[in-house]
């Protein structure tokens, strides 16, 4: 347990940049550290200084910007294993969770090893109050807005106890961060009726009817997802890595079909030159890079975890993502909501 | 156990449409019924005589098509609970499942109440020799052709061993009635690499490994659905029902936006006139109609399952399936299949 007195007092501190991480190294990292401070936000970045100094020089201005190199020898690969993190102190990872930790920055954000940035989060952070697991909460694009889903990905197997917990961390991340008052949460199972499930689902269902502070809508389906029935979506981990993932998937295919009939006859291309811009706003809304990271929910810190494919955008909207959380005083909010057991407004 | 002799000799059978079944009443089932029987499918009504007669009454020349209609005095309402088709021995989905099983239909075809097609398959029919559970095989659309998922519903807690029964299960299914040669199976989980997934997926990926007859291609992700990195996909039944909602709800979703784009201006609004039927042929590769229904694979009947909300398009598209499925002799193949043990070529 803890009390409030241990937590970060500051919420103007800058925010950790694992600039190590990724598929494609520090390049997307560094662009979009220098976009989020031309927007104001403090940044870390952290990986060999060297290697990060000649990034930067790519850069021109970004010496007069809000950018702090803080080295670390070491990173995990996008191939090694999770577990790594134990042992290796230096990788980059470890030391921007220290730094949230000791209360030097106000946030983490990694496109690298998601294994590795959610067990160095729980190593080094430590789980909030009354949660089991942390989860990661991911944003899938809707009809009005975009749904929040948890979890998509931490924990393949779940105890049906998770879900309230993870249903009232959501709960106060969208009332905090995106001003959504009193948000609706759906259990995603396969029936709109409270009878239909999973083992998991079935008692999940029982213990969100009784769980203080969410706004319980029921059950969602598949079709409820892109719908926008609720506010959150949640689920165990193995469920929704395969919506995200499908998700993005279909999204892909379906514009790449787009894309072709729009080139399939003379007539189709003089009109696709028309649609084009019509079009691309469609697709845009579907980039995942929009949304920049997905959120650790349930760690004593922030914690942002993004696609190692990530560019440039989804670095910078990352990283002010993780600055709006901080100001908001997500971590402080949801310690004292889960300490008091209060409802959520 | 059973043997060759036991099973239906014909393959020229009628197929038995539960004609009383769905969200519209008899009206797309005739209209559908009507479509398949002009296109040379012999087809068995079964409901309400007076109601099937006048609605048959709507389509001139009816009388003259290989059309017949079965008595049932009962239906399963769509909100009633699956388990009333033990009780109710005249509902029309007990009925066509009789006609199968005494070899007077070759196929039995539901738009009706999917939980009660699946009770009265199971308790009439019975399951293949080895078989623990049927499964629900769908199709999604994907960018090589469709893929075959299963479960995609029947069962929302499995055991390991289903999964693998269910992959040798579709295996002969695409290679007898779709002609598609030693075709691949994935397993859908959370991860490429064999150690990704939950208990039941790791559990089941040991099992698949070493399962005979069937080309099994190691884990798939939620991308690889619509990717079609495999010809077969298995996964338990909330997970399949979750992606197969998903799925149809995404490019509904989609397919609006792009709608709404365009009509945004005058200009998209031109454009949108020269692209219109490129697009809509794309809309179409995403309408369940095009397959038509689902078949329960694993009991000893071919048996259909669509959309309650199916049109006569896609009742049609059933009763083509279904008799195709007649007449590649399927349930023999598969019951030769489990007994022998032989691989899949």
């Amino acid at each position: 347990m803890t009390d409030k007195a241990d937590l970060p007092v500051s919420h103007d501190l800058p925010i950790a940049l694992d600039a190590a991480g990724g598929d494609n190294g520090a390049a997307p990292n560094v662009a979009g550290a220098v976009a989020a401070a031309k927007a104001g936000v403090r940044v870390m970045l952290i990986g060999d200084p060297v290697k990060l100094h000649a990034e930067l020089g790519q850069h021109p201005g970004a010496a007069q910007l809000p950018l702090e190199i803080v080295a670390a020898s070491d990173v995990i690969g996008m191939d090694e294993h999770a577990s790594d993190v134990r042992g290796r102190k230096e990788a980059s990872i470890n030391v921007a969770a220290r730094l949230v930790k000791d209360g030097k920055a106000g946030a983490l954000v990694s496109i690298g090893h998601s294994g590795a940035t959610m067990a160095a989060s729980l190593l080094i952070l430590g789980r909030l109050p009354g949660i089991e697991r942390p989860a990661i909460l991911t944003y899938i694009p809707a009809k009005n807005g975009a749904v929040a889903l948890l979890d998509a990905g931490a924990n393949a197997d779940v105890k049906a106890s998770y879900l309230p917990q993870w249903a009232h961390l959501a709960s106060i991340y969208l009332r905090t961060v995106e001003g959504r008052e009193n948000p609706t949460v759906g259990l995603l199972s396969i029936g709109e009726e409270d009878h239909k499930g999973n083992a998991v689902t079935l008692e999940a269902h029982a213990l969100l009817r009784t769980q203080a502070g969410i706004n319980f809508h029921g059950n969602v389906e598949g079709g409820d997802v892109f719908k926008g029935t609720t506010d959150i979506i949640v689920t165990d981990g193995f469920t929704g890595n395969v919506v995200l993932k499908l998700a993005e998937g279909e999204a892909r295919v379906l514009f790449g079909w787009i894309r072709e009939a729009l080139t399939s006859s003379t007539r189709a291309k003089l009109g696709g030159l028309m649609v084009r811009n019509a079009v691309r706003a469609v697709a845009d809304k579907m980039d995942p890079a929009t949304y920049g990271a997905s959120i650790l929910l349930g760690v004593r810190g922030l914690s942002f975890i993004g696609h190692g494919s990530a560019d440039a955008r989804a670095v910078k909207n990352a990283l002010l993502r993780a600055s709006r959380a901080q100001q908001s005083q997500l971590i402080a909010r949801l310690s004292e909501s889960l300490q008091a057991g209060e409802a959520v407004q």
